[in-house]
């Protein structure tokens, strides 16, 4: 606020001025609700059951996702949330993810895991995505060679090319509703499928997003936390914060900012407009990117999310030091609290989510809350948050590469420097 | 350029009229340097012998390196460009970081290793850092419950408590020269140390660096990689860029990205001014950012990274689609290329690196352009590259509130939505 950060920040009165914005975003959002757009707040009134696999498949001793952006990003960001860091070294089931096209990555992923043992889940709602069908046509083969059966791959699209592969091969095949966009899709079977055979309590993460679901109906922008979230970040935005960051003080916490960074940049970068979003990890970020948020240009706004209680701790034990007898969380938490403070001494305008515990339930909250904030911030902006249209152009230069077999490998470069 | 670009871009008049700040730029960095102040340039024409711990510490079965920002994520960044992302389900020896101060981060890592057969690297400059000497407090306590020896810990440091306990328990101890600021030293004691218990070829990463050492002493711009790569940075950043993408289309440099973006902004980010680094990865950001780096505000300048050979490959095979025939490394650079000519044809500069391949030697010449490239950006945006003065008041606050134990725990916030 003006009288933490001075003349930059907003004031009570600004936010009262804005009340036309804010209802019309409101409205919109609830009309585009109505019409059956928005199947991200549909879904998460499903019941979960819908989601799980038979028994048959809970055998397997690895797991392997198949996909690109929204199709995987949402799964890891839950999965390690919920598990962990170091989840596949503490735990006997592993979970591998497969979402780029660079032949290393999956060179390692199948000298790690043994194909017959583990489950694939192929995810793309085209059912055309390229590096996804790329990976699936390389494993396919491999597959079909080591004598892996019908059961060792589950499909998660809504049509195109693998879901034809799907029926002809009678894969296991789940819909993902049309009107559910990529990356808003984690809480559909695109997320819930494979998340519930990793171990998820995935009833526990709904319930979470429904609770949400009931605050982000509500009318008034004070008592509704994704209205107020994405009015901050309008306001702010039209005060030249052209930088969104976000900053976790928990390693869980860190694909949260990569599946937050892709609901930021894709729905609202387009038609010029925008704000960047940046993916930063406290404490450990204060080591790297905080002489640049307090004293580099002022373009930023800083949303932190801290957590009261870690699954573990530790007491500190060394005589005569400052540290002696503080705990680790202690630790973590009062450097949060005072980037926090020197932040807002410097003008950096900066919100704080407190969370009591990091579990499904509240990170179902926290997913649905940011989905919701970033629907009302597309109305506020006036983009269209739900489509991807400047994308189309590569992909289909690529696909022309592709076609030409190298054709244009070397491409006239404005200025070569040659070493 | 202009021609490709449009208005936005720079043409060769443009570079022509930039001489004086190129001149300018490019010595005073050779003064700094002659009067010793660059100790990054120092240091790669030292012996890599005086960097080699003896035989009896080569048995480890693990190895845990603790540090923060500049004393870690050098090691971290040449560790997985080198080894690969699942270096340690693949290797015999495991490696892990502890950079952060959250719990569960260090109680998976002790659940994880056996402390009698770690070699514990302890990493801080100052030898004051508080979340390296919290966890190493924490591990000591816990070395000796297991009756650890003198051996198990490497102390790297260049004063303070860390090196006053380092001289008590008669653990070894390495340097830091003083001249060698935490974000540019990972070609010293604090990264090769580390990097050659882990099996990296600290000769080849330093005959990497000498090379480019001599490319960049260069006076002519046309003909001075970091040079020109700086120039280019800042006339962007005076057009209005103010972020800059990194992109590589590997896998194995996403942490060089996070190494970069430390060397980036804390150089740079100070007096109001700085360019922010975003950390991208391609393919996989093509199915996040791309909307907004094509469509959104054009406050963007993008590097690619692009690796010709990878070190293994896959020829994708499926009937009638074109894919068929194909190799993933061809789809993944082909991905590069449509990315490149569309953020070209929508008037987004961007710069390509092409490494023939990615091992020390070429790793080590990216490390060295992109600490001259900062060096001489430095100079062009006069700034002092070399320090980072605003961090020290955010350490003050939280220092207090540790000392306190837990006074100011609640703070008055502006404004709370309690859910």
């Amino acid at each position: 606020m003006k009288e933490k950060i001075g003349i930059e920040g907003i004031s009570l009165e600004d936010i009262e001025g804005m009340r036309n914005i804010v209802d019309t975003a409101y409205r919109r959002t609830m009309e585009r609700y109505d019409k059956g757009e928005l199947g991200f707040m549909e879904v998460i009134q499903k019941d979960c059951e819908c989601y799980r696999l038979s028994d048959r498949y809970k055998e397997f001793k690895y797991i392997l996702v198949v996909g690109m952006g929204g199709s995987i990003l949402g799964t890891q960001m839950v999965y390690e949330g919920v598990k962990g860091v170091y989840a596949n070294e503490l735990n006997s089931k592993k979970v591998f993810f497969l979402d780029n096209s660079d032949p290393e990555l999956l060179y390692s992923i199948l000298k790690i895991v043994a194909l017959r043992e583990t489950l694939v889940f192929v995810v793309s709602k085209s059912g055309n995505t390229v590096e996804t069908l790329a990976n699936f046509f390389i494993l396919r083969e491999k597959m079909k060679k080591e004598g892996c059966r019908e059961d060792n791959v589950v499909i998660i699209s809504s049509g195109g090319l693998l879901k034809e592969i799907g029926k002809r091969e009678n894969y296991k095949i789940f819909e993902i509703p049309e009107n559910v966009v990529g990356r808003f899709s984690v809480l559909s079977s695109v997320g819930l499928v494979p998340l519930s055979c990793m171990g998820v309590d995935i009833g526990k993460l709904i319930s979470g997003a429904r609770d949400m679901d009931k605050l982000c109906r509500r009318e008034d922008v004070f008592n509704n936390p994704a209205l107020m979230n994405a009015l901050i970040h309008y306001m702010f935005l039209n005060r030249g914060k052209s930088i969104s960051v976000i900053m976790p003080y928990i390693e869980r916490l860190y694909r949260f900012d990569l599946w937050y960074r892709q609901l930021w940049a894709e729905s609202l970068g387009k038609d010029g407009k925008g704000q960047t979003p940046v993916a930063a990890l406290g404490a450990k970020d204060q080591h790297s990117q905080l002489q640049l948020y307090l004293d580099g240009p002022k373009d930023k706004i800083i949303t932190f999310i801290k957590v009261r209680k870690f699954k573990e701790d530790f007491t500190i034990r060394y005589k005569g030091h400052y540290l002696d007898g503080c705990n680790l969380s202690q630790l973590i938490n009062f450097q949060q609290l005072g980037t926090e403070r020197v932040l807002t001494s410097m003008g950096v305008p900066n919100i704080s989510i407190v969370l009591e515990d990091l579990d499904e339930y509240t990170l179902g909250k926290l997913i649905y809350m940011y989905e919701m904030t970033t629907a009302f911030m597309g109305e506020m902006m006036e983009v269209n948050a739900f489509n991807q249209p400047a994308v189309e152009e590569g992909k289909k230069i690529t696909r022309e590469l592709l076609e030409g077999k190298g054709k244009g490998e070397e491409v006239v470069k404005d200025y070569i420097i040659k070493i």
